[in-house]
């Protein structure tokens, strides 16, 4: 999407045909910054230290590691060591370990020759289906907020709120649940978006604000309280959020306080979707709650506020007493009763066992 | 109650019988301070740049400024002129303005050489009727948390989440909806306390994770997102709030992000209780979400955040782009279906127009 007047990716080849750029997103709000990388080590740090963030988006990354390592290597031994180098910076990332094991698949039965050259094409293209993947999410989500523009007087913004970052900051284009909302500011649809600055780390604040004010889409920075209040009084149309994993029913697992946002949309009759790309639909899992885990992070993230001073310095500070523990736990669940409509690629499915396996047919167990 | 081994109360009279000692609160959690107030401007000051908050305290220090102006000068215009400076410092607190009336009231009929030994005697008066206040809502609510207490296994705690201070720092001493906590951690009865951090303002992470500190209270700071999951997984027993107004059919008016959690409790079956002195019931109002207008302060409050930096200085640091508007309602509206009780100074009064009436018969309309 655009920063100010220019077109940008998260990530890209440059013209030299091997070098990747990056965005930084490590000093956003505060500082735009693009990277660029020319080994595999450089790749692996830039995603051990989260320099790029968001499940597709360090996918793409990795893929481009595998290739800057094919230029520098093209032996099979140096491919399994550039998997294991890169698997390694965030483990449990299932969709960085998808792409790597889709890049090896596709690289271990080539002459080394070649491998150089069918690594770049091959992480092209992956960069090119995740971008397609949320223009088919954003077209879908277009039509409901189209539908819902309708029904309002003429030039009256559609108000959507959202949680976290699913934006294009977390993919290589476009996002997850932004994309309906860029789409809609695309066709001229009047849009103002909400925007939750949830914390603990700030992904709404830092990111997702960051990103309308670079593409000009009218939003407003609330803190996290305030969404049911303004669900309450009207002032939201529809919430659109994304999610880290959907399970087989429709419960949708999304950083904590999803659930919250989820509540008060139900409590108040406004319309709740969630905006995946169907890999995230993890088919093996049923009851959400019972069965996923929920990673409990530092306590330090909720003690200690990071941002920019008076003097336009990077620092932390500290808002709780010294002898007060912090428990953070980092995602919640949102069971699929709450949730209106589940936007995917293929069209918007119920968050439901019938609703998905309608639409994933092939897919469902 | 205690800071370390030593018992406080937010306000008191000093040994030399006039000047008034007050804690201010501006810099807590960071640091600890004791200011000496020796006149009218000097409590004026401390009230208008929130040395000391919170509705009782407030009508307390006020209380107090008029004794120091009698002490100064005890004549009518005196009088009437300590009213004036006293009341523009927070002209719509209604506490404040209810101890200003009253102590004019009191003072204008006795003779001037009377006047400021009866200001200092019925401050002090105000001031123990706070405590004794907060002392009965505090019994009240024990038998609430006794009962919980006698279903859990011998010793293991119960969890009790918190939002916002209704602690003493808000009152003269035991607050409101900490009242009940501290009775029980008296009574021997182990508790434990989820105090959400309270964004924008951070008055959960600021007071009430000091004042809990400081007494010795086991407890645990989250952010506001967190409530909703760990009482999905069964991590809290009940909820207990403070309340800025309460409708006469038990609608509650209090801090952003209240009616959130009280959706949360409900969909998880999770009692959901409101502590209040009754002089915070208006009986005037009945439908809290149509009749109270929210007041919007700021928003510097939501994209700059305060706190210790590495230095031990206190700092602002912007977590949000300039470009971003941030709105920032302070309250919302917890509807009187989603709260179990409200626990008062004559008891816990079903939140309906029928359970106030029974409790309040000579106040209810």
């Amino acid at each position: 999407m655009n920063v100010g007047d220019r077109h940008y990716r998260t990530i890209w080849l440059n013209e030299d045909g091997w070098s990747v750029d990056i965005i930084d997103q490590r000093r956003l709000p505060h500082e735009f910054r693009v990277e660029t990388v020319r080994d595999t080590t450089e790749i692996a740090t830039a995603i051990r230290d989260m320099w790029v963030r968001g499940a597709p988006l360090i996918g793409v990354a990795a893929a481009y590691g595998m290739a800057l390592q094919m230029r520098a290597d093209p032996s099979d031994a140096s491919l399994d060591e550039a998997w294991e180098k890169l698997h390694e910076t965030r483990p449990t990332a299932i969709n960085l370990r998808w792409a790597l094991d889709a890049m090896r698949a596709h690289l271990k039965p080539l002459p080394e020759s070649e491998r150089a050259a069918a690594a770049f094409a091959r992480a092209a293209e992956i960069a090119d289906e995740d971008v397609e993947l949320n223009r088919s999410i954003g077209r879908n989500g277009l039509e409901i907020i189209r539908e819902i523009a309708a029904r309002k007087k003429p030039g009256e913004p559609v108000n959507i709120l959202t949680h976290c970052n699913a934006g294009w900051l977390a993919t290589v284009d476009y996002g997850t649940a932004t994309a309906p909302i860029y789409l809609a500011a695309e066709a001229g649809i009047p849009v103002h978006v909400y925007v939750d600055e949830t914390r603990p780390r700030n992904q709404g604040a830092f990111l997702t604000a960051w990103e309308l004010a670079g593409h000009g889409v009218p939003h407003t920075l609330i803190v996290d309280n305030a969404g049911g209040h303004l669900m309450q009084r009207g002032a939201v149309d529809m919430v659109i959020v994304g999610t880290d994993r959907t399970t087989a029913r429709g419960d949708v697992c999304n950083k904590i306080g999803t659930y919250l946002k989820a509540l008060a949309a139900h409590d108040n009759g406004v319309p709740f979707y969630v905006a995946l790309p169907s890999p995230t639909i993890d088919w093996t899992v049923s009851d959400g709650i019972a069965e996923i885990p929920i990673e409990e992070r530092s306590g330090d993230e909720v003690s200690l506020v990071a941002g920019m001073d008076a003097e336009g310095a990077m620092r932390q500070v500290r808002i709780s007493p010294e002898a007060t523990p912090a428990a953070n736990p980092a995602f919640d669940v949102t069971p699929a009763r709450l949730v209106t409509g589940l936007i995917t690629e293929r069209g918007v499915a119920k968050a439901s066992a019938e609703g998905l396996a309608a639409l994933f047919p092939d897919r469902a167990r």
